[in-house]
């Protein structure tokens, strides 16, 4: 994993590493782990969090106030949620020095990368997604492993200078990541898709159960595989689903009228009792198990 | 498991199972480990599943007529697809003698028992859906242990002895089954919801994602947990689920307006950047995970 990288010389001297949950602990102790960094440090707004981080050795030092963190950093991560990567950008861009590199870990880009990049040092911002994680979340859940053999999309944009997006990228690969760059719009469109629509879908056949049980019916004693598949997801954090729903509006909204045709087609299908076009639609999903296995 | 049963008298003297997959053959070995039957006997219209289930020790005799294997037994499981139960009824309707007892595991209810009633002896079918299944069907998959602690739903009719019913709630119970008796309509609404319904939002699901790459945009490649989540049931049989789809139709559109309400309500919240809405809509699923655990 260290081929190429010279002996004893980290990639980055401090980094900070703003939001220590399962991405930006995972990342610290991965940076850790591959000999990256000189210097941990860590923000979080919670303050079990930071003092977790600390305790479990993921950073070295730990601060209350993200712009101080990020002060003298020459790599800041910002790995808060999606709904809050704004406020932070911009509360650390006054500390950031000119030759500071940005980078995050949302899984929304597209718009919300534009806005990032209006507040951050010109050029110096690497927008990142790390298609990694589990079902728990926090310091504890972090695994220096988490993003071997992962996905990581970049999302440059023309203002991005090259070199530092070499710089991010040597990073991710350094972790254990496939790194691959895309634009940022087209990254929205597809995780509209393949994330963000089978959260939605799933929130909303969990509030379909909970509907008929208000109508007095209960039918979640009855729950079998088919239902409880989707339980997992539909439990996901709403605050940082309601921001990632937002913050990737149009393209969810896309995904969505996608989805709604999809599903009249089955609908149609079975009004009419067209039990060959039923079949078909049936059928034809099932290649989507068989592709992804 | 056994108390109550008099040692050494089986329920039934002669079982036939028609139907020899995961929920035939679950059954047959779970009344042999209990001591339930006395002979065996399975039907199935695969040639290649009769083989292995005889090879396998879950019946004692095969054979490839329906009728004749039912012929003589004082029960007779019907554990084909639902979409074969009525022409299966109708095969082996002339064969049973008139204190033959008859029972089923089908799915789906409602107006398919009261045309399963209609051709077989008057009185003598007790309608039957164990809640049970695994990722894997035919023969090999079946295990004595499938019903043990499984939820077993009984729906009788006004026409049903009280008798026999009483006998398929003991067979029930002595295989480790919880059971409960429940309208049939009542058990379609039920299903419909909790398993038709998340299995025809998994196919239209997935078909979205086949239908981007239709269009020349393959997302799958990114798929992570969200969408990983829906391909097993999505993967389920096309020509089974196809069956269940349409005995249950009327349910089933019901259970399908439900879910298109909530979802039209995360679109609504959305559509308007209403974020307490869409909040509320993703916190108030978490609730059926929280109650299912």
């Amino acid at each position: 994993m260290t081929r190429g990288r010279q002996a004893g010389a980290p990639l980055f001297r401090r980094v900070a590493v703003v939001g220590l949950g399962l991405i930006g602990g995972s990342l610290a102790a991965a940076c850790r782990k591959q000999g990256l960094v000189g210097t941990l440090v860590g923000f979080d707004a919670d303050p079990a969090a930071l003092r977790e981080a600390l305790a479990l050795g993921l950073v070295d030092e730990a601060g209350s106030d993200a712009a101080a963190v990020a002060a003298g950093a020459d790599l800041t991560v910002l790995a808060v949620p999606v709904g809050a990567l704004e406020e932070v950008a911009t509360a650390i861009a006054p500390a950031l020095g000119p030759a500071a590199v940005v980078t995050d870990v949302g899984s929304v880009k597209g718009a919300l990368v534009s806005r990032l990049e209006a507040r951050l040092p010109a050029g110096r911002y690497v927008p990142a997604h790390p298609i990694a994680g589990r079902e728990f979340s926090g310091p504890a859940a972090a695994a220096a492993s988490l993003f071997e053999r992962a996905r990581c999309v970049l999302t440059p944009t023309p203002r991005t200078d090259r070199q530092v997006l070499a710089q991010i990228r040597r990073l991710w690969e350094e972790v254990g990541a496939v790194v691959e760059t895309m634009d940022p719009g087209e990254h929205d469109v597809i995780f509209a898709a393949v994330s963000h629509l089978p959260h939605a879908v799933a929130y909303a056949l969990m509030n379909a159960m909970l509907d008929l049980k208000a109508e007095g019916r209960d039918v979640l004693p009855y729950s079998a595989g088919g239902l409880r598949d989707f339980t997992r997801v539909a439990a996901s954090d709403p605050t940082m689903w309601r921001d990632i729903f937002l913050a990737n509006r149009p393209a969810l909204l896309d995904a969505l009228r996608g989805f709604r045709a999809a599903l009249a087609r089955v609908e149609t299908a079975l009004t009419a009792g067209d039990g060959a076009a039923l079949w078909a639609e049936c059928d034809r999903a099932r290649r989507v198990r068989r592709e992804l296995l």
